[in-house]
């Protein structure tokens, strides 16, 4: 038993188990391994070794190892396994696994291995990949005990035990009526201090939060994360159980939105890891820098629109880095604070009002606050009281603008349904960029003579 | 049974059973709800009803209640139950929940409350309370079952029903030895599928994932999504098990580490969210904003000493903007990639190489394709092919140092242990603009008599 190795040491225990054939020692080591565990060791060992490796493995572990792996390593290990032990392998895995797994793939290479899985497990696949992605369609799955409503306690126990190997968590079961409707939830605590003889619909609790299989599976996270369920029933529209979210793809759930707000933010493109090739990642990246690009253009133009005020006063331009930036941050600023704050709150026009509200009083307290501190620098820097009013006045108004669409822009977005990742954090600086020089460029022109 | 009723109504019954003094028809209601939904009731009805409202409630619910409200509405429970009702409440209260909300008070307010609890309660608490903020101690609970190793099935099986009311999960029960040291994890499925006479040490599996109580609270989400558990027993020092994390405190850590990224890529400050005042948002924001308005100058600053190649060439300026801007845009996306590539995988010594490597990659890609295309556009604005080329070769420079500052400032901080707040996304921005700035006039001093 490796309980006290360290992974290295199983590492070289496996090679050595495999390079002598010994399947018994092999297996010993492998049962004590978590699947994240055993994935790791099959990243670890030689590739001379991996076929082996997979050999010596049961069809479970086979599959627990494929629900670990990377899409590249997935499709390789289906292919050293052959048809058979490769078509046993996808009847077991889990059905969201499969469906998430199955879309990455050519309509061909899908249709190949859906035809030789079994009718029923392929059809239950199939039917989760109907639903759009990122639905709560799309990431439930079947394993969870439902019981009917007239049972008693004593059978719903019994029923329990059997699918036990089944059902991913034991928490609740799920109780339908005679039209497969959900109409309950019973806790296995509920079970466990009832009587055996007590019918489930009197002691089941009727008021069940659920999740529609077309509600976007943000919704799902949410309902999850504010009633601290291990998991959420997924209903069809006519009311019949359809599947279960559990934790566990909710947390896969949370970091990838968040991750998604970060590319937002950052306009960094998706999906981009520490393992993506620089061209993959290069490629993803430059769509927004180009378009960035022109739009940087745009603040150019307008610089040049005032050519003959930069002409005259050279020394507003010493000024611009440090207005178009602030102006860039505070938007930013806002945009951040909107973006998270959909993530646990739920947008009504009331909230919308008093935070664009709240956001128009910050900036305008920065706007004051970084002003008259603006004003004193220009004034002692430049030795021109009228210049410093005029950094200063830019700068309050910049500041108010920039908060204010960094707040309202992503706003009409998100209530407009538009993918809100228009309003990355780049754009909102940028056109920030725009109206903070054409403020400030605007009120020095006016004030030119005194400047110069 | 509310089973059926909209929000709207469940509120109006409960105002009305308030209103009328029926004790009973308000319970019936409130016993239909989740902690979560009671605590939107309590927030609906008209503050001239909160007082009955926690009259009629069992200390239970009302220990439910706290757990979901916000800090300044638990102290006006806490005011309103009196001290008897209170400290009952308290008592009941998780030991993380508690702890989490005492640590928000004042050192005279805490202890206070803490020496109206029964002190076996309130020695729990303050044990938490030492461990430091976001450590796994910090947020463990000691809602879970342990077993003897030398117990039957059947004995443990025994000590689960008894103990079914108080664990928080049933799915595993923890193992230990004579010296309490953490020694195995049985799952439920496990007991239910094993003999009634077999020892547990027997059927236990002993290679248990766990974590230490002082390590942070990020390495515990990791794991508990890693190897997809619901709970994760926490050691101390001696190997003891101190307590458990369960899954759902897991969400609120990954959002907050989430939020705190995002924080730091915005420089938005720490927790502000849509209910924030506006003064305290202003207040939070503030620092970094007057931080970076002076690194701002310092740009400006740049320029003031390049006066004489710009008094020259005023078509420079029109540049700036763009090549500041996309050298801060490189940046940020490299940064953000960085930070979130940390919340799922190791930093190594030769993983952060591979990284370095593959940013300066993707720096050198984007730079190529934006400077060829910027050198065009430059060429046909302004009608001077050398300028062209002085914006073009600035660019791809400026895109390639802006992306390897943008990798390799986090990872030197993140190694460092710094807060990595400081490589805040504004920051790397400002530091690209100077940057940029240095070169693009540098380049273009050089070239300044081909230029104009």
């Amino acid at each position: 038993m490796p309980m006290n190795m360290t992974e290295n040491e199983i590492t070289l225990a496996i090679i050595k188990a495999v390079q002598e054939g010994k399947k018994k020692s092999f297996r010993d080591i492998i049962d004590e391994l978590q699947p994240y565990d055993m994935y790791q060791q099959y990243q670890a060992i030689p590739s001379k070794h991996k076929y082996k490796f997979l050999y010596y493995l049961s069809i479970e572990q086979l599959t627990e190892l494929m629900e670990e792996l990377e899409l590249d390593d997935k499709l390789d290990v289906l292919h050293r396994l052959g048809i058979e032990r490769s078509t046993k392998v996808l009847d077991l895995m889990e059905n969201d696994e499969l469906a998430s797994f199955l879309s990455d793939l050519e309509p061909e290479k899908i249709e190949e291995l859906l035809s030789e899985m079994k009718p029923k497990e392929s059809q239950m696949v199939q039917d989760l990949m109907n639903y759009p992605p990122e639905t709560a369609g799309r990431i439930m799955n079947n394993r969870f005990v439902w019981i009917k409503k007239h049972y008693t306690i004593g059978e719903a126990v019994e029923k329990l035990k059997e699918f036990a190997e089944l059902a991913e968590y034991l928490n609740y079961l799920y109780v339908i009526d005679e039209d497969k409707k959900l109409v309950g939830v019973v806790s296995y605590r509920d079970l466990l201090l009832a009587d055996n003889s007590q019918k489930i619909e009197d002691v089941m609790y009727g008021r069940v939060v659920k999740v529609d299989v077309y509600e976007d599976q943000e919704e799902a996270a949410k309902l999850i994360s504010r009633y601290d369920f291990v998991s959420l029933p997924v209903i069809k529209e006519d009311g019949t159980l359809a599947g279960i979210i559990t934790v566990d793809d909710i947390i896969d759930v949370v970091i990838q939105e968040a991750n998604e707000d970060i590319e937002m933010l950052s306009a960094s493109g998706k999906a981009i890891d520490f393992n993506t090739k620089p061209w993959v990642a290069a490629y993803r990246r430059l769509p927004w820098l180009i378009i960035l690009l022109f739009v940087g253009l745009v603040s150019g133009g307008i610089i040049s629109g005032f050519e003959e005020t930069l002409d005259a006063a050279v020394a507003l331009a010493f000024f611009m880095p440090m207005i178009a930036g602030m102006t860039g941050n505070t938007g930013t600023q806002s945009l951040a604070v909107v973006v998270r704050g959909l993530v646990s709150e739920d947008l009504t026009l009331k909230q919308a009002g008093k935070l664009i509200f709240r956001e128009m009083w910050v900036g305008i307290f920065i706007g004051i606050t970084c002003g008259i501190l603006i004003s004193i620098i220009a004034f002692f820097w430049q030795g021109n009281i009228v210049l410093g009013m005029v950094v200063g006045v830019s700068l309050l108004l910049t500041l108010i603008i920039g908060t204010l669409a960094g707040t309202i822009i992503p706003l009409i977005l998100y209530k407009l349904n538009v993918d809100p990742a228009i309003a990355s954090g780049p754009l909102i600086t940028t056109i920030n960029d725009i109206l903070s020089l054409l403020i400030f460029f605007g009120i020095a022109t006016a004030f030119l003579s005194q400047i110069v």
